[in-house]
């Protein structure tokens, strides 16, 4: 009998359609060429093809922006998709709102080396890019023009990677995205009801009940969620209540470093380096409405097509149910 | 300049991104091949290959059901989300709510012969699809569990389709659908804002500006809305306020499949047969809010990927600005 479930956040539903479910082998995807055709513009040596950078991390205190022996780079997107330069002159068109595309959107390059898969990086590497993200945040937030800041992945080309050097984007927004606003109103309806953060009680039932949870260390805790929109869904959430990525302390950017290595690892082994995007879903940088909102990662693997059932009804058909994927993953061999 | 919009109905904002805007031949998809293998079970003389009709359209009124010899069938979908028998059952898990998965998932097969193209139909088939569409939402109306009906059709492989054969899927659902639900909201709170309808109220801006529409006949308009998600997205509405599409007069439905015909051409012709899907946005069955909703129908081709950013945030980016694919759609020659 297929399932339809409620996200207790959103209150969005998905249908587990668990008469379809499937094997992680039947939803391996065939590995995509590299669309760059061998160059590389993010290997060690060809800094000049990039924008310059806005931070780099090195060992050698003299180093030169823009030369080799880096092991992390920031730079600007080459393409973006905002333009960091202006006022957002907002203004109307009859009944229609428009505002200029101000915003960054930059790069975040993880590795010197032509590496495809994060789960390869090592644990210190992982922890550099976590480093990264909050160094950019920081920065940006000093920005009065930007509300929110964006960090995602794209890895693989079917989920949307136009490079195969592993790599982190980050865009900062003069708006709250609206999935991200749906959550937080989430969390504060929650909250008004129960006088707790949503993210806490779901992180306590999970262990209780112990049928979703992957993996757990100190201050991290990974699970497939209840009601995952796509098979194999992960999620990665502090322990403790936070409402700011960019508060983590040092040995929590160091739990979370291996709790991040360890979900990906299990991703790529089960289901053989599939395409994927991971999201690390933020407060805003003001109004953090009594910070009832509870940061967290999302990693969605692109495993299956949306169809016109996803987009016409904003409701999701997911053939494997949470159940099943925690258990893949919770006792694969890594 | 790239450019934020809002959507004046539900309120997301998209990202026009002019500095890289695409013409259509940047965005052409190549054809993927039929997943069948060569059998197809839609076609005439394969009848007993798909579950017993719930609908046929045949000019012999001696037809024995699953024979040869109809125009148009109406059937189960063989492997259902949804499953039609039983009772909703809910109940809670703790803090998580699910019910069964109840509803109905049927196929409505547009013609016997083996026509990958819906735009290929002829405007008599077209408005038979139409008319199935109806037939079945007033049967499905009178099932008390069901509370809406989704109409859409995944045409392509990188659209969802499973199968080449042209048709259309219809789902009835026990609950209203998020993004219908959003809508009707939107259109509820511009309804008390302004006492008017915020889709009339699109039309009349987009037939007084005239950079938008692509084509209108008597009865509906199609047009690139202000706030795309995706290339080439394309809308068509009814000119006068209507909430239900079942309420269609017989001449309302030639206008109509005349102006999805009409549609449908212009889009294959410049995007070369693209895979896309359509959805019919409806009022739900009951509870119809003093009907402020206004039924349209959402045309989108699959032409680029979905990444990180778009999952992260519910806001799109798009390449091709909707001023440019209406001069585009408009045009050309059919």
């Amino acid at each position: 009998m297929p399932e339809l479930r409620k996200d207790p956040i959103i209150g969005r539903w998905v249908i587990i359609a668990t008469e379809r479910a499937k094997r992680p082998t039947d939803l391996h995807v065939p590995a995509e060429d590299s669309p760059e055709g061998g160059f590389c513009p993010f290997c060690e040596g060809n800094e000049d093809k990039t924008p310059p950078e806005i931070l780099v991390y090195c060992k050698d205190a003299e180093h030169k922006p823009n030369t080799p022996c880096w092991s992390l780079r920031g730079v600007p997107n080459k393409f973006p998709a905002l333009q960091i330069e202006g006022g957002l002159n907002k203004r109307g068109e009859g009944m229609f709102d428009r505002m200029n595309g101000i915003g960054a959107h930059e790069v975040i390059i993880e590795t010197p080396q032509h590496v495809k898969f994060m789960s390869t990086l090592t644990k210190e590497q992982i922890e550099d890019s976590l480093w990264a993200y909050r160094d950019r945040i920081l920065d940006l937030k000093k920005d009065k023009r930007f509300r929110y800041v964006l960090i995602f992945k794209n890895q693989g080309i079917a989920a949307g990677a136009s490079l195969e050097h592993t790599n982190s984007q980050i865009i900062a927004l003069p708006i709250v995205p609206k999935r991200v606003a749906e959550e937080i109103e989430g969390a504060k309806r929650y909250y008004a009801y129960k006088d707790r953060c949503v993210y806490c009680d779901i992180i306590r039932q999970e262990q209780e009940a112990n049928v979703r949870v992957i993996n757990e260390n100190r201050d991290f805790i990974s699970i497939s969620p209840f009601t995952p929109r796509f098979p194999f869904e992960t999620w990665i959430l502090p322990k403790s209540h936070a409402a700011g990525f960019e508060d983590l302390l040092k040995e929590e950017v160091e739990q979370l470093a291996f709790m991040l290595k360890d979900t990906l690892m299990r991703i790529d082994v089960v289901l053989n380096n599939p395409p994927y995007n991971y999201l690390i879903h933020n407060s805003p940088f003001h109004n953090r409405d009594g910070d009832c909102y509870h940061w967290h990662i999302e990693i969605i693997p692109k495993l299956t097509k949306v169809a016109g059932f996803e987009w016409g009804t904003g409701f999701y058909i997911n053939p494997t149910p949470p159940e099943e994927t925690a258990k893949y993953l919770r006792e694969v061999k890594i």
